[in-house]
């Protein structure tokens, strides 16, 4: 297999995590983009991915884009039951999961993260305070949905990390960054759930290097 | 079963839609929130959906909130194996899509049809050309990678429509308003697409009333 994928990047992140958490790392082959550089912006990469995006899985014959869906491929294609339940019930606790946290939760923190962290980055101008403000208030909303859901749980479907954890969580290093001012603080469980997930080793594989630090 | 749903709404449209196409209409109780009068902000609906968003599907004991899940949990409590298969290649497809449309294609119709649909029925001011000429810039973006693919289909799994045709049609009635400035005339097999959901029994038993309309 192949995974086209790039630094710093949630979307990127969740996939080489899961595919360490699946020990497929000596199978795949991890194919690094820079994305500054335009290095997704070929013709040959559009035949993989006509969105020029990444990640891409290639399996043989099979692209896949979009992250989540690669996750839940690669689970089954491993027949991972513990890290991906395959019953149509749990199925759906994750296809929960997975539809509220691109549209709501991680949303808010990419909103947020775009201005204070990856502007920063990526050298593009000052933070806008107006849409850090309004992506904190939709963090407050979202996260307290989580907050609520963990106060009994230590991962989102029970005792045990699944794929909707990699998924949710995605966006754990951008939302603990000391700068990313996503108000944490105020959901000690969501906050909690994060650093558990930094300590598994497929995370702790995958932790993103600031630029500066990845130049070296 | 009971749905709560909202006017207006390519969320709720999409839900109502596949309830309709299963046949399930005659057991389900739809209840219509007015989301401008705030009918979603009871305590009483936090404990249905704490996101305190609709659509909102429960049956029986159990509540699922987030449209496509509740798509395709109606389809597999009816077993409609030929409108979302359930072989997993499929359902990889099928959340390939799903990913594709929440996150790209409809989110770009959305931003556009916010400025030049939604401010005008709810009364929210002027529309922002800036913000209407990002949102076609994306719609071009994305809408070049489904006009590829309907090259040699009539529907995105075939030549049957499936629940994949109902989440990424879901904004059909919002593109194809005359007013909408969805730049779809650039996209003839979009175009014909939405043109052919609009004729299913489905689909037009869900067509959006505009509001002066829906008021009489
Ligand atoms: N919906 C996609 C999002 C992928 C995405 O937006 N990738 C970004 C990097 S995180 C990208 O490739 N951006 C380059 C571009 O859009 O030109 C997924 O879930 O994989
Ligand atoms: N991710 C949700 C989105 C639902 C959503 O945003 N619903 C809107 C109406 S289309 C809503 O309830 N808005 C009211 C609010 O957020 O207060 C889904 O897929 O169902």
């Amino acid at each position: 297999m192949k995974l086209y994928v790039t630094d710093l990047s949630p979307n990127s992140r969740r996939v080489l995590a899961v595919m360490h958490q699946l020990g497929l790392a000596g199978e795949t082959e991890v194919q690094k983009f820079n994305l500054v550089e335009g290095q997704h912006r070929s013709e040959d990469f559009r035949e993989i991915n006509p969105n020029m995006k990444v990640p891409v899985l290639v399996d043989g014959d099979f692209k896949l884009w979009e992250a989540n869906p690669i996750m839940i491929y690669m689970s089954d294609r491993q027949g991972a039951e513990e890290f991906c339940p395959s019953d149509s019930a749990t199925r759906i606790e994750i296809l929960r999961w997975i539809s509220w946290e691109v549209q709501h939760f991680n949303r808010a923190i990419g909103d947020i993260t775009w201005e204070t962290v990856a502007k920063q980055f990526f050298n593009m101008g000052e933070p806008d305070a107006e849409k850090i403000k309004a992506g904190q208030e939709n963090f407050r909303r979202f996260a307290a949905v989580l907050e609520e859901h963990l106060a009994d749980r230590d991962f989102i479907l029970g005792d045990k990390p699944t794929v909707a954890d990699f998924a949710v969580g995605s966006h754990s290093a951008l939302a603990l960054y000391p700068q990313s001012q996503v108000p944490l603080l105020e959901f000690p469980k969501v906050l909690a759930w994060f650093q558990r997930l930094e300590t598994l080793p497929a995370w702790a594989k995958t932790a993103p290097q600031a630029p500066a630090e990845a130049a070296e």
